[in-house]
């Protein structure tokens, strides 16, 4: 099995996909749960909430991306290739029992992969062949092992109690994804839920149990719109959106100060502008804002809105926000459950630790929060992968053996929460 | 007379007063006025226009300086020793004829006289006894010519025909007392009107005649009020007036720019904040705008609000913005006129320059521009003067041959007038 | 004796002195001290380390402080009338031993005091008798358990061993005068060391052994000078101090953000021109930096100095930066140390606390690391106290029940370590 | 004649390039004047001052555009295709007298041209070939009234005496290309020079004669090189370059004050950083300084150096600041020379206008200034012509017998100046 296991992660790998653009990735994880004999599998417009979609692409990009390869299938693409990505399965084992909830991110990230003769994918011929796109922060590997999870319970089926849903969430990358997906109502009424990530510091082997430190975070694009005008000649008819948002961006990082807890702001991309001669009559910023919680998240984003709006009246500008990607922070972290997970996972074997710290953001929150709010049990978990070089980088290859240990870590909850999962 | 005329100024000049606390200065104006005969002799609020009135101390700083001396006087001062400084004087000839206006600054500046030796008024004993006012701009200078040609003008009156209407200014400095004075009911209707300045970079003997170059300007009292908090406990309870102020500051002075010619923002001063470790509940900005032409000044005026007002929601602050002085430039120069006066000026051996540029703000213009307005004929002289140091400066003194130069242009004016004026 | 002790609280109380100006204050400790037969009492100059002494006011404000009363000693108090003041005390038992040190602050804060009627000091007579000062933060009930410290010292010399040094520092508040006497001279080689403070959030009766959560903290004063000039008329001759002073504060308010743990920068005051119509040609900022450690802390003051350096070049004017007071955090608590004295405690019948958060920045750090580096054992104390009003408010009483507990808490101490202490 | 000239014009119409990249431009005016018979044509890097080259497009760039398409000449174009572009003719009719010199600039502008059925070059088949450049300038009527000047001069070699330098300057938009080319050893010692400029406001027949006003400019391109860090889990690590330029951009705008005259400076692009979450580590700025005079642009271009260092300062970056073009405003305007040829005009039936406004920026200054220095006499024409659209509006197109008016222009000059030039 693990060589399948490595395999089909390979063959994801090679098909890198950016955040809505997953259609390879989609149709295909479709056809390999389908191959499984899944019969409900749902996919399309409808695991969505249109209006919680964050940071789609325009449908141009879409289009122009859809229509440069052929793909062949024997059920309804079109939503897919209209950027509604991701795919629900649900396995009833028609037994009464708890419903399971396993969350899988499918997305690449939009970089050109190393070409390098040291980078295994290159080597050994993976590599994305995607120019656009790179598998670089392990969602490859994610994915993947829900297949073999959802194949393994397809196997052990009899044996099993309850429900199994298997959520693939496109676009977790930029925070576009997941909270368009946790509001399906595919996926409602979760017992248990489990989410993991590879990698993130911890070495192979090594499981992390419960992880914390998520970071509430808001991405937000932002666009001032003035008039332009000759700078010279005409100044003062003018608007200039150049000076609105370098006071914005001024302003905006002196705003980062709670008491508590960590407060982040940061405007990584500003441009304005077109000609050295004109009063520039639009400029944006791409920003986002962190908090160690959601409230210290939420005063930042409120902050940042009326730091936007002055800038914008400052130089007499229309202005718009617009959300592209947001996460929470655990709300209540079940500390109990992690730790009796935790007992579980070193009664078999594993060389686990206790709720590590994520320091970063990850819309899996949003399916934790809202199972813990309905009094139900969710965990996340770090799969320990040596890595070849670190997340993001354009040379990040993890350890393949991290597949099986993820693997085995869902299947071992699963038959002990089948057998002592609270009724 | 000449020696007469300069005891006057040196008079004046000791008993310096800032400006709407002229109190000795406007009750000894109206005592001289008293004595040369003139009855009709206006003051108090009657002359002012209260919500036309910028840049008025408080009560109580007006209150102690009244306290801090003695004033006798045989007709009620209670008006002005409020605030309401400045005197109307009108003489009727009682003889059909034009009406003939005249304006004299009388305020002084709000800073201490040179004790230096080679500093003449201090040498020769009529050093200011105000420490916290000196006539450092000659308007001592320009009432004292006011006084005695009211003199010259009762002791002729047999001689000439018409009215004669003079104007003793309060608030010159910081363009305060203009407007008020400028729309009093007292001072309607003016066929021919006469505003001078002392010195201004032409030497002693040189007569301007017909000033142009005045700025439009707008001077501006800007207060944030924010909330204060600990800065480092409990951040996020605090609205930050000094990075309002900084902001608007920096933005501000961007705005300086346009088409139609000088466009100038200044904030001269800023201050914010009490405590080192507080987030700043309160700042204040003094600034000023100046432009080539009312257009220019007013643009800017707006610009300003707008930057205010966005900076101010920047840090969601509440905002003041006073008026604390203007004055226009000139509308529609009557250079016809400027031309008949220099002709005459020059046959009676004055030796003029025309049109001399003014490069600064001087709240006379409200009078002109009323003036000229309602198809009268109004004009402006600098009165040409050896400085010893420059205007403003603590050790400025003027050349006192002078005073008799500037009182000669207006009893020739008057006396060609009288005999040429149109009908 | 407790009601001595409260006396001497209400007599230092009411005479009431700010940082470096403790003149009163010091001459009465000195007279207290040597009441009580100590031989051994340092002061002046020499007590100091000239170099490390930070905001110290000017020259002439502490002649005129002193000039405004009469102070007879039998000692020599001109040094101490030229601002060098504290106080350090030396009991030696002659018998071998651990050396003890004790720091008390006598400092009071720059604010008038309440005259409410429902506040105690006003109502039962030892109000403030200095309008310029207060003792709003307990530093007169520190510095009486001093001297009653002392005083029991003496009465005990016979039974105790080893050395007894006692500190009464000046200038607390704004972390003024910390550093220069942590150097002394006649404070090395202690071996257990003890501070404590009075209120800090804990009720009456509880004692805090062991307070963490000091923050390391840089108060600086920035100076930028410009060049003044017409603001109209000669823009280009100007340079603008106030531009650069908001482009600092701007910039200076974006770098608090710190891997290591909490980091603020605040700028407390701006003061920049003095005239409207004038390029400003002088400036200043009041700011702080803090940080959860020195790390973070001298991070933000390297960043602070290159944004400073930065506004100054781009006004291209000349800038000063002046320490003007400054705390480390605790670099190594030791922990064990804080368990033994809180077993101690608790034994004696304390209502103890342990490691309670002082969320605040503290000089006495700089004594606690220097023992702790060289081998000693330094802990600090809150001694809890109900507040009528809070640290630094104008109504601020504590409950003078505290100063028996903090005195009988240092009593403890020195009975246990005489007889467990390492030697 | 006409009908060539307005041919002529249309073939350079359609092959429009941009500065440095006129190579089908510079090929076939040298293909033109060689089939005049002219022996005495310069090109290539010798006419070119290396070091004095603006705003010069990258190699790559070059060569990129080089290689899309083939050009044949019988002489060496190597060094046109590497961006040395332009061209120097001189005839010489061997008889002595003046030196004549004529400045025709060649550049189109990185504009792509409208298609509108409204607009004349699309509707009669001479749009711009080039979807990257058109000549929305009417840069493509001066180089063609420049070939039929050289063909006529040649036709009247005989008559003529002296000698006549044409210089067809590449990269005028932008301020590129006009130092180089002046500076070259090829256009030494003239005596009298011709510059002209078509459309500029002026109605089609209207002849300017001696243009005023140009505004002396600098372009400059700036770019601040930062460190990137991931922004909220290590922002210690990161040098913003975003920060600083937002603070340059705003500090930059403030600037723009002189007591000289008209002062201006336009950051019209900025760009920095490329990902959200990261700090920024490359910010670029494109910006313009304006000035009336020489000492107004250069206290610009000082002062902005002074804020971008400072700002770089502020965030510890490396930064470097390029010119990208400059012009100089006119030194010392020959008048006299402009009554002359004014009155010569007038005679031979031009409507003429005396010394218009230009209100732009020229770097035909440099040859003017060069010329004048020298003691030769400069002057420059606008040809009024009724234009379609503004300049630099993808729909500007002028009125074609513009052309004749020009080319008459210059030939009565020739004939009056071969006639009354002083020896």
């Amino acid at each position: 099995m693990e060589k399948d296991l490595i395999e089909t992660r390979r063959f994801y790998h090679k098909i890198a996909e950016p955040a809505w653009m997953e259609f390879k990735t989609t149709i295909n994880i479709i056809k390999d749960l389908r191959s499984l004999g899944i019969e409900n599998i749902s996919y399309g417009r409808k695991i969505h909430r249109e209006d919680l979609i964050f940071g789609r692409p325009s449908n141009e990009k879409i289009k122009a991306y859809k229509e440069s390869f052929d793909l062949e299938a024997d059920f309804d693409t079109k939503e897919i290739l209209e950027g509604y990505t991701g795919v629900i399965a649900e396995i009833d084992t028609q037994k009464p029992g708890k419903t399971f909830g396993f969350r899988f991110d499918i997305d690449a990230m939009p970089i050109r992969e190393s070409q390098s003769v040291t980078h295994k994918p290159f080597k050994e011929g993976f590599i994305s062949e995607n120019p656009f796109a790179m598998h670089a922060c392990g969602h490859d590997g994610h994915l993947s092992i829900g297949i073999f999870l959802a194949k393994w319970i397809m196997e052990n089926k009899e044996k099993l109690t309850g429900k199994y849903i298997l959520i693939f969430q496109p676009g977790e990358e930029g925070l576009h994804g997941g909270k368009s997906i946790s509001e399906s109502k595919y996926i409602q009424d979760i017992d248990y839920f489990f989410g993991a990530h590879i990698g993130m510091g911890l070495p192979s082997g090594k499981v992390g149990v419960g992880t914390t430190g998520f970071l509430a975070s808001t991405k937000l694009d932002v666009i001032f719109r003035g008039h332009a005008s000759h700078a010279s000649a005409l100044p003062e008819e003018g608007k200039n959106a150049n000076l609105a948002a370098a006071s914005a961006l001024l302003n905006l990082e002196t705003l980062a100060k709670h008491s508590k807890g960590m407060a982040r702001i940061n405007v990584g991309v500003i441009r304005g502008g077109t000609a050295r001669n004109a009063i520039s009559d639009e400029a944006m910023l791409k920003m986002e804002t962190r908090g160690a919680s959601h409230e210290v998240n939420d005063f930042l984003v409120k902050r940042s809105g009326e730091v936007i709006k002055g800038s914008a009246i400052q130089y007499d500008l229309d202005y718009e926000i617009k959300i592209a990607g947001q996460a929470p922070s655990i709300d209540q972290a079940n500390y109990k459950f992690y730790d009796e997970i935790d007992s579980l996972l070193k009664t078999k074997g594993f060389d686990t630790i206790k709720s590590p710290d994520f320091k970063a953001s990850e819309d899996v929150c949003y399916f934790i929060n809202k199972v813990n709010e309905k009094g139900g049990s969710a965990i996340h978990f770090i799969f320990g992968s040596d890595l070849k070089a670190g997340h993001h980088n354009t040379a990040f290859d993890f350890d393949e053996k991290t597949l099986t240990t993820g693997l085995n870590v869902f299947k071992e909850c699963i038959l002990y929460l089948n057998k002592n999962g609270k009724s």
